[in-house]
């Protein structure tokens, strides 16, 4: 008795918005897959989805793997560690059974998928099961310096990335250590760093650049912008190498 | 009398080597560009150029830049910068001529031309003077934590990109203090980096990356890379997402 060779699964950086910026390396490998997963909030299309929307084969079959409503619950919460554990199990196993059957499974990750993507909790239960491959992204921090001409870093420059969602005194302290400042998951946490900002000088640089590269983009200088909301993927940049001759 | 419009200016991402890590708006900004530009060392072939090699259009005008024999100026010295900077301003002028007579210049820039990219200097000659695009590009790091199935960060985790030029309390000073670390320019460095990760307890989870993505790479364990010479462009990761289930 012989079993089938199993498929091949591939996580798939979509990049951060714009298809052109989708590599040609994924845009083959989509036109090839059995199987293409994806993430989404139930109720919502995936983004990623959207993004690759013209490179997927007709008749592909679609895997999409649906969050659970996790809304009412705190994140810090036990019940949401466990409904969220549960979620990436399940998905995991879904993949699993069409890699078994001998499919290949291409995961989409907006951006890049190991650089904060949920294809990670995929990878780490499956890839010492299945042949893996990770094809890279355009980052949405890449996105969005290079969408507004702006240069992050150069030389010796040292580039701290830094989430939205840390407690002020931390970010304070981070952004007067460091050269060039990413700052992602801005959202509602908008006014706590334009405060950090503002407490270690820097918030005449930074830039709040919101949706990088997608066709409703907006980009202006953080100190322009009003505190009267913020998608959650809104990026603030503080560049590191001012404009030397 | 009226002068002839003038040319754009784009800035163009090769990726950090794996000629299918080229997006889709990278190749179609080659095969439609009059003029190609690249910086290389005198002697030496574009790295940049190898890597998108089967996109130029035959008969394109190539402009190389090629930076000035500087191996016996020390680097902090006045003299180097004198001549750094003036092969930057001849380079800026020579793209110029061309914009000046109409034509598109594509300047290829390895990896991402605004993280560390010699573009730059270029964009922030011309960029007021031309209309200018840059188009993002995948970073050697990004390569570097894909090629390897190293998922980087997830949450709320820090990650800091790290010169291996600095000093090496420096180093020690920054790695205790981030979740996840990318340490940029290892070559001759590594045995500094090595004891600034051994100081802090992270040897054992950083990786060695070598020429990300090309055809010749190799990773390993950093614990496991013996002191004998890295390549300049070789990368060190350090995770900030252990395997969480």
């Amino acid at each position: 008795m012989s079993t089938p060779a199993s498929g091949r699964l591939i996580g798939v950086g979509t990049g951060p918005g714009d298809p052109e910026l989708l590599t040609l390396k994924a845009a083959r490998a989509l036109a090839a897959a059995d199987v293409v997963a994806h993430f989404a909030k139930r109720g919502n299309d995936s983004n990623a989805r959207g993004i690759v929307a013209g490179h997927l084969r007709p008749g592909v079959i679609e895997l999409p793997l649906l969050y659970p409503v996790t809304t009412e619950i705190d994140k810090t919460h036990d019940d949401y560690r466990t409904a969220i554990g549960k979620f990436y199990e399940d998905s995991a196993e879904a993949v699993a059974a069409h890699l078994q059957a001998g499919r290949t499974v291409a995961v989409l990750s907006e951006g890049d998928p190991l650089f904060y993507g949920s294809y990670m909790h995929l990878h780490v239960r499956l890839a010492d099961r299945f042949p893996t491959e990770v094809i890279a992204g355009i980052t949405a921090m890449s996105g969005a310096w290079s969408g507004s001409g702006l240069p992050i870093t150069q030389g010796d420059d040292v580039l701290t990335v830094l989430p939205g969602t840390l407690p002020e005194a931390e970010l304070l302290r981070r952004l007067a250590d460091t050269d060039a400042a990413v700052i992602m998951k801005v959202g509602r946490n908008l006014p706590k760093i334009r405060r950090a900002l503002e407490g270690v000088g820097l918030l005449d640089r930074a830039l709040y650049v919101e949706r990088a590269t997608m066709a409703n983009t907006r980009t202006m200088r953080l100190a322009d912008k009003a505190d009267d909301g913020a998608p959650y993927f809104s990026i603030v940049l503080v560049p590191g190498w001012e404009a030397r001759r």
